[in-house]
């Protein structure tokens, strides 16, 4: 076994999850166990384990909303990993920031630099600043490693290893690319409408967009899946009558409705069609 | 800036949340990681991210049902706050067991001595012991404040402080009042009744109500929503037949079915009416 | 007061819960909360707290395949209590591996060896390696002890003073048997078929059942709830057309449907029959 070299940037001991699997059930807690039984002092983060099912789009979106608000040196564990058992590859990426375990199907995509971010999904050279490795190593994962459990098997016993110091290269070989998907942006269409879509609806049902604000036009005007939404775009919570669009924590146009869920008042879902067009 | 003072009490390096964010989405881990940045090494503890959306009262019946049970010098961040954005405070108060983060709209009122707190919601003078301060400094919140997300970018960073040792005068000027909602605890009506209300239905469909065991007559006669419980008030899940009530672990009388749902059975929500008279 | 004496097993400072409290209520804040005000220091880990109420069977499945990979000298406590307040025991468990807090109901099951667990639940001796102890000392509980909430005011206080080092022994009085649960093995019938059944349906909608591996006679031919699966037993998820057996990580014989919900096409929940023979 080769001595651990120094990494770029020292982990922090603090590893998030974010799954599919349902807070219900034991694989959360056996992700949880596997990864203290080779990190005993690593301090463990939820970050959402309520992901729709196989659903690595939304929880890619999910991630990019919450692991930048991490400190440096965070390991961010993500299994959605509809292809577990094929041979789509489980890697380690090492941005500036942090330190990514999961399978390469582009949930670590909000991690990346945004003009790296390609227009349809796809594989991507590694962007500057960051490096890659196939998680090949068997003798970091579990000894008895099944074939449609990688988050407890192999996943977070590597995030154990991250935290524990040893260094990325030797998880496996570096990788030259890794599958991404498109950044979420709407992009102006030949009618010269700002043409964008539902991304995620959140739990009080505002209706998150990929219409970023500094695309937005002066005086908006908002259609979402045929509706001219009549109210525009608004500053609070507080300014909204029955719905209107705001910006966002995130500076995505979303549509609200206050006390109420506007997801329903609108009948829309992940993917439905949102036109903006200047006012 | 100016040296941070000591507290009055140590803060413990425990930090719990209390919000309506939803346990699925990004803005749980987007909160537990602005505390993280700031105050690397704070224990992060969930209370509930599942309370009904913008339910304060709720919100501060639940805080009030665990915050007490934690160690002196905890930190509380409460996120219920559907006027985030509008004029209402973000406050610490700073009471002789814990501090508290969160909106000025009530959600503290749990952590008040039952004497403090009002008949009617409203402003009530700090209590003696306790201290509050409005969270207006700036400095110590993150810089790119939006007017929709105040638990990620103004409470956790402030509970950080907090746990990093920041006097709770550095984070603003101090407020002489309050606002709280009433104490949950029944009343007589003119026809010498113990008029009360549902309050809360639990996982199980457990009833608890604002009847406290100590208001409770010799051989009460219980009425729920226009209904007689004829099971009186018994002791255990395991003297029930089909419902009876009970003195729950809070003190309070609570309605239960045991392995079955006394919410459904009773078909009873927040708000109905529960009357007792002594037998 | 006796001094502490060491255990045989040092606890590692990590506690588990596993409840069928369900996360969006008070009940989880304040056992946590009872943990930390015996022991500060303890790290607790969420298992699951949303068993289906009162299921005991459940939560020893869920907890058998989660606290297996937690390190040595962890401490597990689990509250799905139907029977709290009667005479049915609170008992710690030290096993050769780990501590168990919790009530004496067949939870602990999973945490014995597979050949003590009995045919028929019902009490069993002390598996070898093994101790059990009442935890009748009332100086380790909550002084204001409920009738409904053990797990605050029993089982969290105990977990910390197990964490602090207090020795087993020290809780009361040792047991010579255990109320313990069958294994989850199905069985040899009549006809020379493998009969097993339903034990648990994952948030995916994975039908999992009582059909070790090793169970398993070559070609195996499975019928569900009365159904034939034509598609036998394949190796990951990707082999599966429609709907098809494969071995979950667990070694167990489960039913799953990619990108699907294999209970809702097969239309079975916990109970159903499972048959296997040989093709």
């Amino acid at each position: 076994m080769r001595a651990a070299r120094e990494l770029t940037m020292k982990p922090n001991g603090v590893v998030t999850f974010l799954t599919d699997f349902g807070a219900s059930g034991m694989y959360v807690g056996a992700m949880k166990g596997a990864l203290l039984s080779v990190a005993p002092s690593a301090r463990i983060i939820d970050i959402s384990h309520e992901i729709s099912a196989q659903a690595v789009r939304e929880a890619s979106f999910v991630g990019g909303g919450a692991w930048k608000y991490f400190p440096d040196g965070t390991g961010h564990v993500a299994a959605v990993d509809p292809d577990v058992g094929t041979d789509r590859l489980p890697v380690l990426v090492e941005t500036p920031n942090c330190f990514f375990i999961g399978p390469d199907n582009g949930l670590c995509s909000a991690l990346l630099p945004a003009d790296a971010r390609p227009a349809q999904a796809g594989r991507i050279p590694i962007p500057a600043g960051s490096r890659a490795y196939v998680l090949s190593e068997r003798r970091y994962h579990r000894p008895d490693l099944s074939a449609t459990f990688h988050g407890r098997d192999l996943f977070a016993p590597v995030a154990g290893h991250v935290t524990n110091g040893v260094a990325a290269s030797d998880f496996g070989p570096s990788l030259q690319d890794l599958f991404a998907l498109p950044g979420e942006r709407a992009t102006w269409d030949a009618a010269a409408r700002l043409a964008g879509s539902v991304i995620y609806v959140d739990h009080f049902g505002n209706v998150m967009t990929n219409v970023r604000v500094e695309d937005l036009p002066p005086s908006p005007q908002l259609t979402v899946a045929g509706r001219v939404v009549d109210e525009g775009v608004v500053r609070t919570y507080d300014d909204i009558h029955v719905v209107a669009g705001l910006i966002g924590s995130e500076g995505y146009l979303e549509l609200a409705c206050p006390r109420g869920n506007a997801a329903r008042l609108l009948v829309v879902g992940a993917g439905a069609p949102v036109v903006v067009t200047a006012g």
